[in-house]
Parts: structure tokens; sequence; C-alpha cells
């Protein structure tokens, strides 16, 4: 049994929780949250108790921490984590701030550090099985690509000042995607993008709708395609053309479940929220977690990753700003 | 060109004299339909002109009749145009009657005699690959099939009384199409119907719901689903289980637009009208009638063939009749 | 937190053990299994400890008890369960016997006993979903059902030997369905079975391919198409025809991921193994029964489900070896 | 019945002979080919006859013509038989020279003048329903567009050097269903393409993949893909994205065929010749025409749409040139 500190009992640390919970080699030990309600709430649930940040990273028995907290907390956190040699997984973003996330380039990937960063979706057993057809050959060679990566509904004004923006809240995932399955950094990048959902978003200086090109040096193109509201769920599609055909994940829905009527056919609805959406992506992230702590596997996606992604969204922006493509700069 | 007699310039008719204008090899050039006005009208689209049968049969040039007149006056044409040596494309049944239809048989099966029966479905390009697929082995060797043949709504109950009745009426080509697809005869038939839609269609004492259970001497077994009204449209569907996979032809739908909104992914509506569901079934089975008349085919599907199908559906009859399996005399 | 005995720690046994496990309010007190290996393995990833039987059942802080056992001994374990008091959730079937079964009515049935039959697949998202399609009229009054369930390879012999056949072992889930979907008791149970994968199993006196057709009262009917080697996997299908249209549950797929190339588009494999299959639905039934426990439910299916369903099954056979309609008799 | 001369009797003039011929108010009278065989055969197909183009022109009762030479003479010939007064359907592009194109506006758009425009996509059933969806509004108002137009495979080199180039004689069709679609003018186009297919096709000096990306003023954002190769067929797709959901008309399979086996379910393939992939939306563009001719219609695409067209064409490939977002001057 590998024991685990939780730091951020909120949304996403309480998922954290339960899947350590039923991990067969994992167990919670602490929860630290400054919010004492939520700490031990979650504590009661999982067998774990609530203590400071001190007590949990001073605790020899503790081997891994999951860094939940927000995002502001994350570079802080995984630092004091990686000086005290525990094991990481970091949520997404490092950092809003693309400097202040690089001047942490030497902590955070000497030896011996071993940061997970959260890009659940790597573990997502629908694009997980997308990547091995890519990489199987299924398809050919990789030509070009097309990610769809639509919300539901668009998150309030509020939460969207505070959130880096279109590029870096939303896209960040869908450029970490392209990374992975392209196998290739993107060499340009241009944006077009508008508001043409909510106009309290742009009064919040955001675009709410954005279609992005990526290009890679040997050539190969990438679409992607972002909205905060898709009216119809959350859209979660990708396209990889090869030079033998196409592999594509599709969208999940809430049941195999369909009713045929005088109007056509029509499906169930599509897993909306996140959460339920990448359940499973959160379930294999953790297990991929625990073969880090036990030494059996290095990390598949970490602080470089992190760094890939926030560099193409700060183009992305740019880009758009300028009306013009983007070298991005790593 | 073949030159063609059309015998009966109903609603099927006009089908048949559209696809004869459209073909290639062949011109339609006599309509005969005792409604005069129906015969005129299908006469000036087509190029060709109303005659009575006794002068369509008696004219030399032409070498293909189409009977498509009123059931009950198919066999006595079938019979006539046999005897003035013109190839044959009979709209089915034969006759509701069976013995009246097995009199016939050394008249419509003689040497140098040439009847295709129009069983249409078994030109569906869907249909017809289908079989292919089962005639190429893709899924080994058939064990059992299910066939899915509901009507998108009831008929009058008016026409239900002089129909045969809904084995005769309507599952008479699921009996053709299973006879066809498993490649030997049912020697059990197995009906159990209610009348569930429309209460006038069992005091015209018919059913309007049946599921036929068909087993041949091999033990294949076989499933018919029949329904006068599906409440979603024409709902015809074939699954063909075989020792290595399941071959499938589904429903056809208007086109291929499909709209996703918070209620789901909705399809367009099935292609309804038998008419355009089996346009191509209709065009297809003209083609070959066409190369029957020019030797260069025997008809696919004949005499025999409307027998037996015949013969299945009274035993289905008789089965629901008896409340048992019924052995099929042939 | 309610504690929890398991009686039985082979593959279904581990399933529930790993579900109390995971699940907020329940605890594994004690693990009961005469081979001591599967028992103290069982026990220790669940925190549980190894007991016998007169212990378990003796603690009075345990309130629940799974019954996970070999067949023969389910009903045993009932009844000293159901008289110790304990909630009961027990695996299918009651016993293979139907008599025996039925002699145990007055001490399963009485007041505060509470058993849930463990008929899983009512508690699988994609048929609960259906099931509310149904109950919410959304496709008006069921009139026909048609039930697949073919397993994607046949056991070995020896394992048919002891099943009780293809009708206890395997369509008894089906029945269960049957009689959950229809809302109605089938008066007539007419079955064609014949063995035509392994020759193996014919002489092991089982058939491993049939179609039911089941009647009820109001003359709803039903199609239940039962193979033991489908060739492409777990197929578990529903299709329920309705007076406005049609509601139907499809088969789970591996993955949303396709491969399109010169040959067509092709999906992932189905969700083969029963235990992923139906992973959701064990978990859900758990869940209810937790609330069965709490008093908060009443079990959603028991005693006489299981009774019914036996019922159904031998009627089957009957009509098989018999070449003729059934009226089951419960 | 209306008469009509056809001008190039090659592949597409073939297509359009039959549908004249079987269209039931038009009659086929002159065949124009500078290739007297071809003449001949189509002429005798359908019953016209062999004339040379003044003769043709010269007939009042040809009230109709169709143009369907080689591109360098489309708009000598319209310019003729607009000048000779006779409705035209012209196939695109009107020329692959934009400034000659634009120089024949005044003689082809003045008063009297009937010139439809062969962007058959137009009146394709699956797409001219998807327009009818928007236009109802049945996914609110429209957003964002995805067009992806993938050819089968590539062209011989040799054809490609005369073709014009990718933008104009492959995309030239997406820049018409994106302006039809969008309702807008893009006042914006950004394109990136390589060759990565054939480098031969790069020899040539073209390019064979590409993704363009639309802006119009309003901010509606449309991304077109192409390429020359897909390696799985004719991939003709479009996905409207709305204030409430998402429209999209999906690929047209060769049938409903599926094999299920140990691999998952394989589709029929694509239908993948664009003569068998159109036949419909040929049909239905000569069914327009006829209304034209009989003036019940406008042309629903003119000269102003193939002038708008060739802008965007010529503005892509000026956009990869210079590797920066180009304005399209119309």
């Amino acid at each position: 049994m590998f024991e685990i500190a939780l730091l951020g009992a909120g949304r996403i640390g309480q998922v954290h929780a339960r899947n350590v919970a039923a991990h067969p080699e994992l167990r919670l030990k602490y929860v630290v949250d400054p919010n004492s309600n939520t700490a031990e709430h979650v504590a009661a649930q999982t067998g774990a108790r609530v203590a400071d940040l001190a007590i949990a990273l001073g605790d020899a028995a503790v081997v891994g921490v999951i860094v939940a907290s927000p995002t502001n907390q994350h570079l802080e956190q995984c630092l004091a984590a990686a000086a005290a040699g525990k094991a990481i997984l970091c949520e997404k973003p490092l950092d809003l701030d693309l400097h202040r996330a690089m001047s942490a380039r030497s902590a955070l990937t000497g030896t011996g550090i071993r940061l997970l960063l959260g890009f659940n979706r790597r573990f997502d057993p629908h694009f997980a099985t997308l990547k091995e057809r890519l990489d199987g050959g299924t398809v050919g060679t990789l030509e070009t690509l097309h990610i769809i990566s639509h919300d539901p509904a668009p998150p309030p004004a509020q939460y969207v000042r505070s959130s880096g923006g279109l590029f870096k809240d939303m896209a960040i995932h869908d450029f970490d995607m392209a990374r992975w399955l392209l196998g290739e950094e993107p060499s340009e990048v241009h944006a077009a993008a508008r508001c043409l959902i909510d106009p309290s978003i742009g009064e919040a200086g955001d675009v709410d709708t954005a279609k992005t090109l990526l290009t890679t040096a040997s050539g190969r193109l990438c679409v992607i395609s972002n909205s905060r509201r898709s009216g119809y769920g959350y859209d979660q599609r990708i396209e990889a053309f090869g030079s033998r055909g196409l592999a594509r994940a599709d969208n999940v829905l809430e049941s195999t479940v369909s009713v045929w009527s005088s109007g056509g056919m029509a499906s169930d609805v599509l897993q909306n929220f996140f959460l339920d959406r990448y359940a499973s992506a959160y379930r294999r992230e953790l297990a991929h977690f625990a073969k880090v702590i036990a030494n059996e596997a290095s990390p598949a996606v970490g602080y470089a990753d992190g760094i890939a992604a926030l560099v193409l969204a700060e183009a992305a922006a740019e880009s758009v700003r300028v009306g013009a493509p983007i070298r991005p700069r790593n």
C-alpha cells in the first residue's frame, strides 16, 4: 500500500480521493485544504485525516502527493512536494503564467523528480485507443488532425476573467492532444477567434469561439475547434487522417438507447459533465500514478508537456491579437 | 431495342412504365388498362400507345409483357402472355388462391416459358449485398435469420378484406426473402399473431401483428416479425447470424443529415413509401428482365418461388388458427 | 456504514467484494469460502476477514449477506441468512430445481424478509434507460419485444452438463427481462432449438441455438434469440416495439474509435466479457442493495421473479421436447 | 416538351444526356462535340442528332443549352448561347482565369439572361436537407462551419498541371458550399497547404492537402479540409454549428449492409465515384434547369456565385504563397 496526501479537496480533489480509495494499492492518508469543512468531509469518506501541508509532506510514509488546489498554488505546492521527494500528480495547468512556470524548470525536472501532469485526456480510453491505432500504423502515416472540443454551456463571465482565457483554460487540453497525436511540435499557429456566444465573455476580454490551425515542421496540419457552448452537450471528438485512412474517436452517449419515431431515430444525450465523460480517464490516470510511485513507469506526461501546451496557448492568443500566424517559441 | 407491353397502368404499372422509358434497351409500345384515362396518361408520358390485350399480345414485335394488373387478373394474363411466347414480368402474387396458382404449373413452367415473378426485394441493393456477403462466406455458415418487416401505417380495413390477409399480402415478401437467404425450404412454420393495432382489421378477419418462426430440415431457424403499423416508418431490416458473425441490412433514411441538440442526436426520417424505398429494386428488377428477354439470364425468381411463398403463407395462417406448428406441403 | 458478509469468493463474489469496498456506505466484514486461499486473498484486498458461515451470520453487526456461492448452495444459504434476519443479495438462479426453489416460498417471502435476486441486467444503465423510456410512454403502448442474447463463445461441454441447460443457464436472464419489460406474464411459450454450434453440447443433452416466442394474455408478443456462440462478441440487444415507435438498447463497444479504410468503416470490438459489459450493472445492483439494507427501497427483483423465470425456462425446454407451445404453470 | 442542345458529350455531358432523356418535360435534340464518335454514340442512345454549334443555337425550338465542354470553352459557349437567348446550364468553373471570367459580367448577367452554374452539390439531397435545417432554424443561428472534402485518390500529375490547382479545381465546390451555407461573404481567407501525398503534384507546382479558414464580417468561422487522397473513399461531410446545436451531413455508403465479426462492426464502403455520389444531385440540378427554362424558377446559382468562388480560390492560393490571411476582393 502506498500512502497519499491530497492537496485541495474541491471538486476535482474529491474525484481523486474516491479513486485513491478504490485503488487496491493506494491509501489516502492526509487531506489538506484551508476549508476545514470540506477537508473533514473528504477525510471521513475515505478513512483519511485532515492535516496541514507541513505534516503531510513531513510524513516519510507519504510517497505520493496529488495537487488539486487552485491553479495559483500549483507551482508552489509542486515545488514543496518535489523538495520533499514525493511523487506528484499535479492538475493542469502548472501555472497560468508561462514565465513563472518556466522558472521552475530545474526544480521540477531534475534527477529523481517524478511529476505527472494531469492532462487527463491522454488516459481517456477512447483517445488512448485512437493513439494506439495511430501508433500501430492502422491508417498509415498521420497527415492531418481535427480536434473538436466544445463545452456544453459557457462559464460565468466572472470565471472567464480569472481563467487565463479560452486558449489557456480550455484549448490547453487540445494543444496537448495535438502534440501527443501529431508526435511533433507545431512550428506555426494561426487562430481566428470571436465572441459569438455571450457578450459578457467579450467584455471580460476573452473570446468564446475559436478555430486554430497548427502546422508542424514536416507539414502536418491540425485544426482545433473550440466553443464555450455547443448547445448539444460536451463535444469531444478527434479525427486523424492518415495516408491509408481515417481513425476517429467519437462522443460518448449516456446510454446505447435510441428511440425511433415518426421524426426519425433519436439517440440518448451526450455524456455532458466532464467528470462523467472523463471518469475513466481520471481512474486510469491514477492507476498510472500508482505505477509511477512504484517506479514501474515514468510519468507519461510531465513538466515539459505543460510548458509546451502553454506556449501554444500563448501563440494562439497572440495570433488572434495580430491577425497573423505565429511561430511559437518554447 | 426490345418492345414491351404493360398490362395495368396503376401505381405499380406506372413505376414500371417510367423504368422501361429510362432503360436504354427497352421501349414501351403498348399500355393496356380498362381505365382509358390512366392508360392514355401513361402512354403520353412514355411515347407508348393504348391498346387492348389482344393487339398487344398479337404484335410479334412485343417480346416482353409486364403484368401489373389487379391480383385476380395476374394468372390469366400470365397464361395468355406465355401462350403468346412473351417473356413475362408478373407482379406478385401469382394468385391469392394457392390451388388456382398451382393449377397453372405446367402452362407457366414448360420449356421456353420465361416468367420473372416480381419479388422486387431480391433486387434491392441492400438485400442483394447482404445475399452476396452470405454467399461469399463472410459470416461463415448461416445459422439463423431475423427479418423485420413493419409497415409505416395500417391499410384501410376494406383493403384488408380483399388482401388475402397479412401473411399472403405482406409477409409473402418475407417468406420469399427467408427462402432465398436460408437457401433451404422451411420444414416447419409456427406463427403467433394478434390484432393489436386496429380493431377494424380484426373485424375484417385478419391480424395486424405477427411473429413467425420457420425451421428448416437442417435446423436453421428464422424469425419473421410483421406489423401493419410501426409508428416510425417503413422498417425493413434483416439480420443473418452465421458461424463467424452477423451480416445485416439496415433501414434506409431520407438523407444522411442528423441534428444534435440538447436532446441527443436525431437522424432524418426513414424512407417510408415503399415505392421510394424500393425504387432502385424496381429499376434493377427491370434491368434483369431486359436480360431475360435478351436470353442473357434466366429469371432469378419465378413460378416455383411464387408457389413456395404462398405455401408458407398458408401454413403460417393455419398455425395461427390451430395454435401449433405446421409442416408446409408444397 | 453497513457491514456485509460475502458467501462465496469466486469470480462473481470478487466483483461484489470490490463493489462493496468502493461503496461509501458499505463495509465488507466477512468472507466465507471453503477455499481458504481465495477467501484470504479477497479478505486482504478489502480489509475483511475470513470466517465460517455461523460466525458471519451470528454477528449482529452484519446486516447484509451476499450469496455468491455455487448454485446448489444458494437456497440453503438464503434460508440461513433469512432466518438470521439479514438482508440478502443472492446470485441467480435460486436453484436449478424449480420444485426445490418453490418449496422455500414461505421461508423466503414472509414479512420482514428482504431478498434481492441478482438479475443484474435490470440494473444495467442501458436496459434501465430502455425501461424508463417504455414506462414514460415514449413509444406509446408496448406491443412486441425482441431480445437478442448471444454469447461470444460456447462454454465447455462439461459446464453445459451441470448448467441446467441453455434455457435455465442462459435464457433465464432473458425471461426475466421479458417479464420486466412486457409488464405482464407470458401465457404461452413456444421454442425452437437446435444444436448447430458444438456437437459436444448436443451430446451433453443440450441445445446451443434457440428462438423462443412468448405470448401474453393481452396479446403482447416477445421473441428471444439465444446462441451460445455469436462469433462477433457478446450480443445483448433489445428492441421494444410500441404503438408510436421503437425503443432499443444496442451493444456496448470497447471504445468510440472507428477506422475508415478502403474497406469501409470499422468500429471497435464489442465489450465481450460479461463482467465488463455488466460492470456498472453490478455496481448499481449493489447500490440498490445498500438502499434495501437501509430500508429505503424494497428489493426491485426477488423470489417471485426467480420462480417465474424458472417456470418460463422449464416451459421453453418442454416446448422443444414436445414440439408445441406450452402454457407455463406458475 | 422543352428541347435541349448538349455542348460536349464527354463523361459529364453523358450524365446530363441521360438525365435529359429521363426527364418527362425535356427532350435532347442536338449533341455537339468535335469528337464525332462520341457525339454519335450519345445521340443514338437518346434519340438526339449530331449537329454543329451554329445549327444547335440557330434552332429556335431549342430553348436550353447545356455547356459540358472542356473548361476553356465554357465562357465562349455561354456567351454564344446567351446571345442566342437560350437558357444555359454551364458546368463549373466559368473559366480558370478570374479576369477573363469577370470580363463577361455584363454579357452574362443582363436582363433576360438565365445562366445556371453547375455547382451540383447545392442540389445534393443531403446537403440540400442540411441547408433546409439551417434555414428552418433547427440549430439556431449558424456560428461556424466545417467542410470536409477529400477525394478517394489523387489525379495524375498531368491533370494537376492544367487543373488550375487544388483551390480552383477541387476546393471551388467547397467555397461555394461555404458561401451558400454561411449566407454571408468571407472577408478573410487563411490557408495552410502542403504536398504530403504525391511528390509529382508538388513538382507540378500544386499542393495536395489544405486546411482553409474563412472568416465573415459578422464573425462566422469556416474550416475547409481538402485532401487529394483520403485512402478510404470520397469523404464529403459538412458540420454546421449553431447557437442551439449541430446539423451535419454524413457520407453516403454503397449499402446499409454491415458485418459484425470478431474485429468489430464493418460498414459497406463509401460511395466513391463522384458521378455515383452525386447522381441524384445531377438529376435534381437538371430538374431545376427545366423550371428555369419554364420560367418557373430563377437560377439558384449563377454567374456571381461562380465569380465569388473563384475569388476565394485565388485568395486561398495567395494566402498559401504569402503565409498570411488575405482579404478577398470581389
